[in-house]
């Protein structure tokens, strides 16, 4: 079953499910070997971390290439801000992937969706695979959608916060009504959370701080990997029922009547 | 790292930490496939549904041999009952770990934590490896290891309710506290809930309705292995701090100024 | 101290925090007399279901004169319908309070933001106390304030759904960020729910559903008002300090030592 | 309807739901306006902090005459000093009634519920009217009636933790399935939390750290004496049904076609 469960995005054929961040890592090494053990497939880099004029430094050169980079607009304020730093992140040979933030607010760093919108309208229609991270609002992604947008990218709770899945019931209706693939990401603290949000249905999950502010990063990447292809594996395995009182394994005759 | 984590019981040493129960299957092939993806190496059957006589339906016949059989004495209302049916069990040739349950309460089917103590500290003075089923109690766990208990199995919700960790807070009380296994046994209902129990610092989880009652046993027996494995791995790697606002990935300077 | 504590909307000030809406229920005489149990100062109407040439079936004539009505716009799909509903509700003398709700998806009934931002913007400019019911987000709920919306109504849950404050974590982020009243309009199922709202720092609360479907809407509306009351008297007295470990309520030394 | 609304205990009616521990208060004064403004008719008082000597500090003496004194064993660690210091309340003309705390764990302050099931039968067979503090366990709960509790009281999560009714679903399953009064004791840290108690159908709550530490303990007084009376009377008057999708007010077609 589970050989032919893939996800398509902009035309590849994703197998892995889980997405990674690559913020917060103390040490190179440590990020490559947790992308390795993640057994990820997209990895997004903030764009404004990209150092072009030191390829020592080059967080970019240490994403293996067989892994899809999903440079992001990371820093940007504005609709505008985060076309410009798109089209910039095509024009250095990154790829026509671009995930899409737009933040003004400072203390919860949620997304705009407004502004969000407004950039995935003007980047589909310039060739971009757009990924619009956004609040949690059925109505907003179906804007998205007409827009454009590839996949939305609802938010569990703050970036950073890893509190886990705390706006479930937009995104559950999320999941249930919309027709692009939903990715949730941001807020993920852990693997039983990335486990759930694939057995509510979604179609993957991105984590970045969960993982590289554990104590141990690379394994907690193993088992974010396990945790999310046990939701999935489950998600389409079918669940059983759920019941108010008990439901008794065998018969309730006293065995030794 | 997890080469080495073992968790012992009974002089055994057990590398997995999903438990299987064998009631609610349709079919007993389906139970032997389930028993083999799930990787498990403890299966509880209750007595009850042991025939002796005929070879042809015996479920433990079923059981491979590498898996350690721990007969159940579900059908006990009382401490006497349990006790005879433990004994029946050992009699039989079914070795000498025995799960405690003793359930008189036919609605919710909550195990009797005085009878079952009494029957833990009969039972352990007679040699028997022994594993209480109880409601979660830190008071009643520390007497139940007073009495002998190799471990304690609290449940997390009614048994076959599918209704996951319901008694959070005590069963945490319970990990953190006593000086046994704690392994979370019934309603359990996703492998994202399994993972959490993990997480929680559980030693282990015993799962049935789930996983016999799901579209696909045998595939929500492999997801159930995933997750107890992801959730363990990242108990041991060490959780990110949890924050009430945001944490950026990167310095928020405005990417463009 | 609850003497001076009044809320502000529209120049007028309200001492009741407990806004209630019109709908199902199944006898004018029983919303009446909920009205007042509830003992209401703000009650909304959808436009639609105003009857303006059946004098004996017109709602809006049963809401006494000392009561604010709000008309709504329940049934408008867009910021243009919205827009003519708001102007025929004063222009057949209802005043100048209007409820915007713009909803195009029918199964959840979710509003969209993004239209009820147009209809609040055009309102404004045209003299209305705007009150926005909309979907929790903080960046729209902004985007609300800076078009001169009096008011954010944010839902709890979905319309009729009794499901409670599921949006907890994104309304909790708007009372603590926004400079507006926030009223929580739309789930809320019992009044322990609408207690919670007022602690988290709402200003108030609108209730429909679970006072007109109640086994007795009369006592239920004055059990509502006792709740919102309770939640905001508790809400300005400070709360406690919550701990993860028991709190003795006096020394722990043994008292026959 | 409320008027009929009594609850007996120890052949005493009880208008009042809400009961107050005495602990904490900072002041001797706050503690009596407290416990008028929560209109509460019974409070409990740790034996150990009567003290007998000094009429002026008695805190015996701060309670109104109308108000019926519920000794506890605070400080207790066996069924045998419980037994003991309520006879000693007794013999000391605090009156036949008695709440039963037996606790040897000094982190989390958990009742012992075999201790306590102890003490409560040899207190019953002296007379007594025994209210036995309890962790929530419906089979423990059976066995306090048989010894013959007056009522139950099942804590909500630890003493003086604040955090709410953390074991919802044992309370849950008690109050639906026992036989006598369930007095939710313990945890409660909000007025809501307290009116949820109520509307699961407890049948009194007792609160003492959320009044005696709030920023204005009298104030919250008032707010716990609304709030219960506002989880009572919604219980009373039956709850609408909940649903996943929403319902909407009135008939959805659109107001302008």
């Amino acid at each position: 079953m589970t050989n032919e469960d893939t996800l398509i995005i902009g035309g590849k054929k994703l197998k892995n499910r889980l997405f990674l961040g690559t913020g917060k890592y103390g040490d190179h090494r440590v990020m490559e070997e947790a992308i390795k053990h993640a057994a990820t497939q997209v990895v997004t880099v903030a764009m404004r971390r990209v150092d072009f004029e030191n390829e020592e430094e080059d967080i970019v050169r240490l994403i293996p290439d067989n892994i899809i980079l999903m440079p992001n607009t990371s820093g940007a304020r504005t609709a505008e801000e985060a076309i410009r730093i798109a089209r910039l992140a095509r024009a250095s040979g990154l790829g026509n992937w671009v995930k899409i933030e737009v933040i003004s607010d400072q203390k919860y760093l949620l997304p705009d969706n407004q502004e969000t919108l407004k950039a995935t309208d003007t980047l589909v229609k310039e060739g971009f695979v757009v990924l619009p991270y956004m609040s949690p609002d059925l109505m907003a992604g179906k804007r998205m959608i007409e827009a454009g947008a590839e996949v939305v990218m609802p938010l569990g709770s703050p970036i950073g916060s890893n509190r886990g899945i705390r706006m479930k019931e937009m995104i559950q209706m999320m999941i249930d009504e919309l027709s692009v693939p939903i990715i949730v990401d941001a807020g993920i603290g852990k693997p039983s959370e990335a486990a759930e949000a694939m057995e509510m249905g979604a179609d993957a999950v991105l984590v970045n701080t969960a993982i590289a502010t554990a104590g141990d990063p690379v394994q907690m990447a193993r088992a974010f990997d396990l945790a999310v292809k046990a939701g999935r594996i489950s998600y389409l395995s079918g669940f059983g029922s759920t019941s108010l009182k008990a439901q008794a394994s065998s018969p309730l005759t006293g065995f030794l009547d």
